[in-house]
């Protein structure tokens, strides 16, 4: 299919991505608080699948920017994730993750994180390569597509500013 | 919400939770395939979020129905998981676990395994507790609730084999 | 050994594999129980290496028959798992795992779970291929042979029910 | 020494932090190079160190910065990162992470990455309390103490965007 | 019976713990071999195992004599420790662990490692705690807890000059 | 460079490794010390990242001499480990690693366990094949120059007894 002559184009819902995690012990600190870090590499994770289920290809994490820890996630309570391509740039895509966590005793959802990342897909032998476009539908996914391109017009600005 | 004199009712669609796992040759065995065990670790976590979700109390497992790993799960494809609450069984809870792989290059879906696992509420003492009934909505989930009290028979009468 | 001209067949004792496992909080719930999923991972693991020592092959889990969790397993107690080949089918072979579990400070021991999986040996390009045979030699693994081909006969009988 | 009547005031060095990491497969992607998730997850480890050494106290992660991936890791290479304190502000420190890596086989270091975190210092009942000042030594130091505030001020403003 | 007037005495056997596991990519290093850390883990989790259950008590590693790794373990074979308790010094009790590795294809078994632990108990409040005696009872036990004096003489004396 | 004709000679200080380590409850047993065997596998992971970085070849572990814990070390502290080469043996090397915790809340550090360790290089096809030389320079890297040599050979007698 993806060697027809007419361009691959795929919606944001082809490659929305869902994640659940139960806070475990396991990836707390002393005060049972999760750490940042995993939070941090669920979000990489996350955000991976999503370009790779875009561009049917493996992908390597190129940006993150930068993101907040509104809230503390305690063991017992649940996070939830969400991943949503918003576009695409030649080899790279941009994702934007969204993490709640949700209490175990009242159900009650807040919003722990917001963050945008790009990653580059890659062909076999492990060079970059360009990927499908996308056709953003809802109203949200519009604005998002259009607000990916001043993010990258200021992460490339950024990124002289830390060169020189 | 939990502190009225009526008893709580809630929906399947309430607790249900949806899960996508990237396999990482972390959790691959020599040929790359995904081992058992983890995907019987994802089903675990998955049935014990629903039911936690549903019931607000901490859980354990009680059972697990025999399960079969109908395709392989190769390094680089994504394991989408999900699990509903069929019926509440005054302590106890049955979950359906339904997994599906998602191959990376062409984004095929088969499913891969179902499986249906109870698990049992507990207090804060750790004791098992009542839990909130469920009122099925769809076709699908009256089915699975009268199908339920049938499993659950059929799991009584085995564990009377098994222990004589 | 394995190249000469007369079948190949082993003895259930040849590959019966044992594991010993203390419980630390690492993968404990919040109660400091043991995760489900870990004791499933635990025998999927055990099973699969008595599986590969009678066939001297890869194999990857094909079933696993219901579980029940009999008694919680805490933090800091062992969790004692036996391994046995009961029977080979051509291709596939069954291994029952029993799960002790032993409370550290009395030594007291208590069966916490029994399963039956199904394993199938993959020669070296993956595919499915022939194990050897197996001879039950004690009366309980003459009575486990027995009893795998009803067992084997309702995992076939369920699973068509569950294509259907 | 803390419970002196002057003011505690402690310098960057006191809390450096180095860490370096061998990329084992354990932490790599299909294509063997390390996950970004896992560098993020390192970044925030070291950063957590480097506040809680300074403050002595328990700490949680408020913000990381955005940060670029500038070259792939492969499993095999080593991984290097620093950790720097630059400024406090009453309850929150900033931390300034510079990872590196190192290939095997001839030695050399590339920057990869480089990122600023804030945590907040937490009592023994996990409320956010003051931590002892900083007293900046070196002409980086100075810098990195004066551009604190305008990357603090930065943080401030998106966040209240973010909000809007 | 922990609670009878007269001293407790255990045999070696009554402690006696075995571990089989599969070498998983999970814990192996770029070329395929188990982690020689890994192997450590695992020595020091089985030791552990066998003091706790001579002593019904937590315990934590003292000492560990030195260790030769004789063969490399790779990917797909197995480990197979066994720990015997050798003998009892007051609060501290010595182990001796040896590890073979298993070829998959072959069946082959060669011996890897042999490490001598020393472990001490400690009662509720984390402190050391004598231990019950122990009593020897075939040749071999006997021979180790004659040698296990003289281990703990050079063990002493090595530590002395380390001090100084 | 590594391909003059003149013999490759490296200093200690060029392959000198540190590491922090925050412990973390996922490393602890059920006081909340970390285990024995954590840190031996912290221990080897540095001694192999040391003598990989001096020879830039693939190692494995050979031996690690014994190793006495002096202090429990609690969830919460660091770790901090350094490992230096101290001489080179045509194919294999011997690394010290030196092993202190920090207590969180007073910066107090102590040794808590030194250990030499060998490792072997290992060329592309698994072979062991010979190493850079080593020209100590400060007074204590020249005593441990010297003294290799007699742990060197009290390694090989202790092995041929171990033998016999």
């Amino acid at each position: 299919m993806s060697h027809t002559n007419s361009p691959i184009i795929r919606t944001p819902s082809c490659s929305r991505t869902t994640m659940t995690e139960l806070v475990l012990p396991n990836h707390a600190n002393v005060q049972g608080n999760i750490l940042g870090g995993r939070v941090m590499h669920l979000i990489d994770l996350i955000g991976a699948m999503t370009a790779a289920r875009h561009s049917r290809l493996q992908v390597v994490t190129a940006t993150v920017d930068s993101l907040v820890f509104l809230h503390p996630v305690k063991v017992g309570d649940l996070i939830l994730l969400e991943a949503n391509l918003t576009r695409c740039f030649h080899t790279s895509m941009e994702v934007i993750v969204q993490v709640h966590s949700e209490a175990l005793h009242t159900g009650e959802r807040v919003q722990t994180s917001t963050s945008f990342l790009t990653f580059v897909a890659l062909d076999s032998k492990g060079k970059p390569c360009s990927v499908p476009s996308i056709r953003p539908e809802s109203k949200l996914e519009k604005e998002r597509y259009v607000s990916a391109l001043m993010r990258r017009e200021y992460r490339l600005k950024s990124r002289l500013k830390c060169d020189l």
